[in-house]
C-alpha cells in the first residue's frame, strides 16, 4: 500500500501514539487520523461508560505526537531551559514537532470512515472490535482533514516549594507530579498530584513543630507534562549543573489507582524501596504492601521472582516526569504508584472525571492514601538517612540479566535471519505463497555477526564483586557507627554513582538521552529499553554501531566499579 | 452462574459443537443455543458472503450433537449393524441421543438475545465479535425454545460399488465419501464425492479395456454421515468380521479445496502417501504436490519437518467416515484433502454452494482433480503391490513422540499441580484477588504421581527395532525378487498389524472405540488423543487408570512386535 499523498487512519494501541503518523509521514503521508477501537479499551474490553469503566463511543484519546523519543520537553529549546530570554529554534527547525497534522477520533466518529475503506482485507491482528471487515484502502472514499493550531508560545507554570536541610541542604530529594490535564484530568494527573500535597501538607505539619529534614526536599507540581513533559525538562535542564550536583533521588508520582504497587525506578533502589513496602499495609486486606505485590506475582506464575529477597524495579522508559532526571541527568529516580484493579477507558479524554474515578477506580481514595504513605515515607527516610540508602548488588544483579538478554536476542536473530535468508534463496516462500494473491519478493537480511559481549561481561562480573563488597561493607559498619566525616565522604561519593553510568555523547540519534541502562524505545516511545546502546543497534540491525555502544556502557559500569571501590575505601575495606 | 432449569447460548468453536450442550445438561440446563460468532468465521475474520468467503449475518451452521466420541452411528444400535430386523434400544434408552434440545442460530439472531443477557461481564476470551460487551447472565431477559423432532426410522442408502480382485479378492482396498450433506452441501460432500466419482469412472474405462485388479476394490458413497457418520458406520459394523479379515486400506475423503495436500491416517503408510505426493505435480505451480507442502512448512518455520523423510500423516480424531473403519475395527485409514488456501464460513450452512464452492474455494477444481489423481494411485498402487506398501518404522517413530508428549503432560500437571495447591495453601490466591469481588476459595487438587512408563517404552524400543529389520529386510527381498506365497504369506501377516493395535476391551467408558493409538477425545469431540488410554486418564485425572491403560498400550505394541518378527521370518530373516 503507498500512503505517498493520503491521509492515513490508524488505530491506536502497539506502540506510543507518535510511532503511527511519524512512520506514515516518512512514507509521504500527509496527514493521520488516529482512533481508539473498542477492542482496546472500549465495549469489547468490558462496559463501558456510565455502565462500567471502559471508553464508550464517543470518547477520544488525547495525547502528545512530539518526537520525545528524541527529545522532550520545549522542541525550541533542546537541551536548555526555556526561559523568557532563551535562544528558541524556528518552529520549522524544531526535530520533534510532527511535520504532519494528525487527529484523535473516537470509534464512534471512525466507524464511517473505516466502513468506506476498500482494498484489501487488513491483517488478522488490525482487525478491531467494529462490526465489519477492515479493509486498508487506499479508498475509495475521500477524507478532508481541517486542522487549526495555535502556535503562539505560552507560559508554562510548574509550582515549585523548597524545604531546606538542616544538616545537608546541598542534597535534596526531589519529589514532583503534573498538574496539567488534558481535560478534568481526574486521574491523570490529580489523583497522583494529591498524593503529593497530602504528603507536603503532613510534612508541613510536621515544621510546624519546629522539625527540619536533615537534608533539602523539593516538591513540584509540574505544568505541561501533557505536551512533551514540557515543565519538569525545561525546569531540570535550566538547574541541571545544580541537580547534578545536589539531587540524591527524583520521586515522581502520576495518576494512580487501585491494586497492587507498581514501583518502577533505578536499580539500586530496589531494597529501600522494598523495606517500605514491607512497613505499609495494603489498605484492603490484612496483608501488606509488600506481601500482596508477591502474592499477586506468585499466582500470576513466577513464584521465583516472588520469592526474590527485594521487590524487582521495573526499569523506566518514559511517559511521566521522571525522564528529564533520570535518563537526561542520570538523578537515581523512583515511579511509584497502584494499580492492576482499576483500569478502564477514560485515559486522556473528557470521561476522565470525578464521577468516573470515584466509582471505577478508587473509590474511597483507600490506595491514594496508602501511595502517600509509601511515597513519604521515601522522601523522609531518604532524607533522614545516615548513609544514603542505594543497594548496588541489585544493580548488578539487573545489568547481567539484561547482557543475557540481549545476547539471547542477537542468537534468535542470528538463526532466524539464517532460516528466512534460506527460504528466500530456495525460493520456498514464494512456493508456499498462494498463487492466486499478487507475490512481493521478500529481500534476504544482512546476516547477523557474532558480537564481542566480553567487555560488557567483565564489566558487570567486576560491578557484581565491587557492590558485593560496598553493600556488605555498609551494613557491618552501619552496625558499627559511623563518624561524620565518614558518611559525608560515602553520601556525596555514591550520590553521583547514577550519574556514572550516562554517557555525555549520548545515544545513537538522540544526544539528549545519556543513560547507559535506560531509555524509551526509539519505536515503542514509551516502552523501555535497557542497555539501549546495544539493544538497540542490534534490534534495528545498525550492526556497526555495537562496538562503539558496547564500549560505551561497559566505561560507565566501569566508572561505578571504581567510584564502588572508593566509597568501600571510605568504609574502611583496604583499597584492593 | 448456575444454569439448573435454564436455557444456555454457547459460542461455536474451541471444542466440538456436542460438548457444550453436554456439559450444560450435566449441570442441569433444559435446552442449549448455539450460535456462530462473527469473530470465528464471520466479519471479524474476513468478507462475508456474497463479497466474501466467510460466513454472514444469517449464516447458521447444523451440526450433529450425538455423542460420538461415545460411539457414532445408530443410537439404537451400538456395536452392530442397524438392518431392517436387528435389535433396537429404546429412544429414551439410548445413551449417544442428546436430552436436552439444542438449536443452532446465527449471529444475527444471536444479537438481541445477547445484548439481553446481563450478570457479569465475560470473560475477555469468551467476548466475541459482535458490537457489544457481552455478558454471561443469567437472564434478565427470558427465551422460549420450541422445537419440533422426527423420531421416525428411515433408511441411509449407501451405494456400495465393488471390482473383484483378479489375483487377491480376499484383499480389500475400501475407499468411500459421503453423499448426505445438511443443505446444498457443494463443498462438503460434493466436493470430495465428485473426486471419488471421478476416480471410479477411471478405473472404469480401464476395466472396459479387460483390465482388472490384482485386489478387491470397494467404492462407497455414504448416507447419512451427517447425523452421526450412521451409512459408513452401521455398514463396517454390519460387515465388521469380512472387514477385519480382508481390508487392507481404507481412503476416506471428504470435503476438499484449494492449497496443500492435507494428509491423515496410520503411521504405516507414510512412506506409501509421500511417493504420491512425490508423482503428483501441484496444479498451480512448478512443483509437486510434496515439493509444495515441504515448502509450507518450511515457511511456517519448521525446517526439520520439511527435511523429513516423509510426510508426517496426522493422527486420526473423528468427524468423518474414518472412524469405524480405524478405530473401531484396526483397518489402516487415510483421509486426504486439499486446504490451506480456501476457508471461508459456508461450513454446514444453507451458503455451501456451488456459487460459494467456484468463487471462494476451489473455482476451476484443479485442485479436485489433483485430489483424484492422489486417491486414484493409492487405491491403484495398494491394488497391485506385489508387498502391500506398509513402512513401520515410521509408525515407531510417531509412537515414540506421542509417549514422549504424554511424558512432558505428566510432568508438567505434575508442577503445576504442585504450585496450584502450594498457592492456594498459603492463601496466596485469594490475596491476589480483587477483594471487592466475591471470592470462591480454590480447592486444592489430587497430587500427580509419577507413572510407569517403562513397559511402553521397552515396548516402543522394541517397536522401533523389529520395524527397522522388518522395513529394511523389505527393500533388500523385494529388490531380489520374492516368491508368491512368499509374498501371499506376508501380506496377510502385515495386513492384520493395525488390528493388533486395537483391544477388544476398548477405551475407559467407550468400548466401542478400540484403537490403542487413535482415538476423538472424550472432551475434545473431533480432535484426536493419541495413545488415548493413559493421555486421557492423565489429561481427566483419573490416575488409578494409568496403570491398567499403560499395560494394555504396551501389549497392542508387543503384538505388533511378534507380528513383525514372524513377517521378517517369512522375508528370511533368521527368527531371533
Amino acid at each position: 500500500i503507498d500512503v505517498e499523498g493520503k491521509i492515513v487512519i490508524a488505530r491506536y494501541g502497539g506502540s506510543w501514539r507518535r510511532i503511527k503518523p511519524k512512520v506514515a509521514a516518512e512514507h509521504g503521508a500527509i496527514g493521520t487520523i488516529l482512533f481508539s477501537d473498542p477492542i482496546d479499551d472500549g465495549f469489547v474490553a468490558g462496559d463501558v461508560y456510565p455502565d462500567g469503566p471502559y471508553r464508550m463511543e464517543h470518547g477520544v484519546q488525547r495525547g502528545s505526537v512530539l518526537d520525545m523519543p528524541q527529545y522532550p520537553g520545549d522542541p525550541l529549546t533542546p537541551g536548555y531551559g526555556a526561559t523568557a530570554g532563551a535562544e528558541r529554534l524556528a518552529i520549522d527547525e524544531a526535530p520533534t514537532i510532527m511535520k504532519i497534522p494528525v487527529l484523535p477520533i473516537s470509534y464512534s466518529d471512525a466507524t464511517p470512515l473505516l466502513e468506506a475503506m476498500g482494498g484489501p482485507v487488513a491483517p488478522r491482528s488490525w482487525q478491531g472490535g467494529l462490526p465489519f471487515t477492515y479493509h486498508i484502502g487506499p479508498g475509495p472514499a475521500t477524507v478532508r482533514l481541517h486542522l487549526e493550531f495555535d502556535w503562539d508560545l505560552a507560559p508554562a507554570l510548574n509550582v515549585v516549594a523548597r524545604i531546606e536541610g538542616s544538616e545537608y541542604p546541598d542534597e535534596w530529594i526531589v519529589r514532583g507530579n503534573h498538574r496539567d490535564g488534558w481535560a478534568l484530568g481526574a486521574a491523570d494527573p490529580i489523583s497522583g498530584l494529591v498524593t503529593l500535597m497530602e504528603e507536603a501538607r503532613a510534612i508541613g505539619e510536621l515544621m510546624e513543630t519546629g522539625w527540619r529534614p536533615r537534608r533539602t526536599i523539593v516538591y513540584a507540581a509540574w505544568d505541561a507534562e501533557e505536551p512533551a513533559l514540557l515543565g519538569s525538562t525545561e525546569w531540570a535542564e535550566h538547574h541541571g549543573a545544580e541537580l547534578r550536583e545536589k539531587a540524591a533521588l527524583y520521586i515522581n508520582t502520576d495518576g494512580t489507582g487501585r491494586g497492587f504497587l507498581n514501583a518502577g525506578g533505578s536499580h539500586s533502589l530496589e531494597r529501600f524501596i522494598t523495606q517500605i513496602a514491607r512497613d505499609v499495609d495494603d489498605p484492603k486486606t490484612e496483608a501488606t504492601v509488600l506481601e500482596r505485590l508477591n502474592a499477586a506475582i506468585a499466582a500470576n506464575g513466577d513464584f521465583e521472582e516472588a520469592m526474590r529477597d527485594d521487590i524487582r524495579l521495573s526499569p523506566l522508559g518514559s511517559g511521566s516526569d521522571y525522564t528529564p532526571f533520570l535518563q537526561h541527568l542520570g538523578i537515581p529516580s523512583l515511579n511509584l504508584s497502584f494499580g492492576g484493579e482499576s483500569g478502564g477507558g477514560s485515559y486522556h479524554s473528557q470521561y476522565d472525571s470525578f464521577d468516573h474515578y470515584t466509582r471505577f477506580i478508587d473509590p474511597d481514595f483507600a490506595y491514594g492514601v496508602t501511595l502517600t504513605k509509601v511515597t513519604g515515607r521515601a522522601t523522609l527516610r531518604f532524607a533522614q538517612a545516615d548513609v544514603l540508602p542505594y543497594r548496588f548488588s541489585n544493580l548488578a544483579d539487573n545489568v547481567s540479566m539484561y547482557a543475557e538478554e540481549i545476547e539471547e536476542i542477537a542468537d534468535r536473530m542470528r538463526q532466524e535471519t539464517t532460516q528466512r535468508n534460506r527460504l528466500i534463496q530456495e525460493g520456498l516462500i514464494e512456493l508456499a505463497a498462494d498463487p492466486t494473491e499478487p507475490f512481493v519478493a521478500p529481500s534476504p537480511d544482512e546476516a547477523v555477526p557474532h558480537f564481542n559481549f566480553a567487555p560488557l561481561l567483565n564489566a558487570i562480573a567486576e560491578l557484581e564483586s565491587e557492590a558485593r563488597a560496598y553493600d556488605g561493607l555498609l551494613q557491618t559498619v552501619q552496625a558499627q557507627g559511623l563518624s561524620a566525616s565518614q558518611m559525608a565522604r560515602v553520601n556525596q561519593n555514591v550520590m553521583e554513582i547514577e550519574q556514572l553510568l550516562t554517557d555525555e555523547r549520548g545515544l545513537p540519534k538522540r544526544p539528549w538521552f545519556r543513560h547507559q541502562i535506560y531509555a524509551p524505545g526509539f519505536y515503542t516511545g514509551y516502552g523501555v529499553k535497557t542497555l539501549p546502546g546495544i539493544r538497540e543497534a542490534i534490534e534495528e540491525r545498525e550492526f556497526e554501531l555495537v562496538d562503539e555502544q558496547m564500549r560505551r556502557i561497559s566505561d560507565a559500569i566501569e566508572r561505578v566499579n571504581a567510584r564502588l571501590e572508593e566509597a568501600a575505601a571510605i568504609l574502611g575495606r583496604p583499597v584492593t
